[in-house]
């Protein structure tokens, strides 16, 4: 397992754990929170998959994956009431799942020969879009696309800096550690100080 | 046409159905009314064709079943008053296309190679996917992932038992049989004896 | 460029300011109204694709049509007051798109062998699901969906007409006036005699 794929997974648990505990919030059955947790960590990845036209989408046939989503269920559903007390620790986890599926949106999709403009918007579906399609199956206004601290944004940071330390010819595992800090560094610094985007 | 066609013909009917009845509750036009009887009979196999990678999916260039969404679109417009008297039926023929449609979601990803765990997970998104994508549609909390019935979970004892038949060489056609038969029971049980899934 | 791909970008571009004028009415920010403005735009066509199997999706690449999409943000960033003043304006704009992606949605999925009817199918499809999903990603029933003026049927209406001057083996420049022309008709009609469809 290389060190990417080992990150991968981390977002992915995250981000599942993130979609169950918005499904307890909405009081949802088991499977109501099993949907989430999985739409929140595949949803992105799926919907950039079928825009670039990868196929069959990348978490099929992934056995490691899927159990690591039902763990994520189970841990909320035996210890939410813990979870509930560790607000900060996740929204950590979910920036670093942030800039983690940012850099694998990039990366999936030069691999496959989409342009440098486009790979960056790839790389902020791959990151946002999961939670997008989790908020619509729950029925509220995405998150991501009301007034708010800098989410998608973070995200766009850190793909711009990826394109232009490809083009300058970085090696690999520095253009993966700046960007995912980056990211990381943005998101935090808009909840610590903040800063909005303007309204339409 | 093979026996297994025949069924799927029947509850692409029956899922029509009841997505155009669901666009009545919501007093929407005849075009809404399509919309949401196709998605509802369509929109399960589509998203399992885009993830397994089925292209095109399976419904294009099929008159015969665009005919049957239609026929059941003016069915509803005609005789919803009489429909809305048999809503024993409509549960009935409802239980029977998640059990066909489990089957069908199963049998053409182990034929396009998909593993087994992933063939009972695409089995369940086929079965259910549908009605959540018409739920989606008509601004509603998806009934599947609020606390109810067993409805999904219906569609994955039914899958697990359809992956343990094939595992022992079970012939196709009691396959096909038992786990149809499993869905359909599990459902109306649930529904008789009012058996939930705890909530998350 | 040829003439058709001048169209296209037109009603691109059109649709793009329809999303985020959208956007602009939910209060969303800058990237909120970038999202609901890309997908009011490429929405039908991303659908359209991914059933019909194209792959990767048409928009995939083009810096230019990126550019329209941005350049709609912008505008309605800047001008969005004035936009407001021009309602007849955008009408008109928003009609001619519908018929301009009618006719794309057709041509590109009798080029890919897509039978007559669900050709027409994908031409609604294409002109009508942008606005479809935007609607959903604000948390609305789909305008399409609920009794109102006649909007897909316009679209169904060129669309037909489309198939019907194919047949006849009529020269493309004239099937794609007189299909446009058509679309707009109707819905202009509908709008200024208020025909609506008859609800389910």
């Amino acid at each position: 397992m290389t060190w990417l794929q080992i990150i991968a997974y981390a977002g992915t648990f995250v981000f599942a754990l993130t979609g169950a505990l918005k499904a307890r919030v909405y009081r949802m059955d088991i499977f109501g929170g099993a949907v989430l947790a999985f739409v929140t960590a595949y949803g992105g990845g799926t919907v950039r998959d079928v825009i670039i036209g990868a196929r069959p989408v990348g978490w099929l046939n992934d056995y490691f994956g899927l159990g690591l989503v039902v763990l994520a269920v189970v841990a909320v559903f035996l210890l939410s009431d813990k979870l509930a007390r560790l607000p900060v620790t996740i929204f950590l986890t979910d920036a670093i799942g942030l800039g983690l599926f940012t850099v694998l949106g990039i990366q999936k999709s030069l691999n496959l020969d989409v342009n440098s403009g486009f790979a960056v918007v790839m790389g902020v579906v791959s990151a946002t879009f999961g939670g997008l399609l989790a908020d619509i199956l729950s029925n509220t206004v995405p998150d991501l696309l009301k007034k708010g601290e800098l989410y998608a944004t973070a995200s766009l940071a850190g793909g711009i800096m990826h394109i232009v330390l490809t083009h300058y010819g970085a090696p690999e595992h520095l253009i993966f550690g700046v960007c995912i800090v980056l990211v990381v560094s943005v998101r935090v610094l808009s909840k610590w100080k903040r800063i909005y985007l303007p309204e339409l």
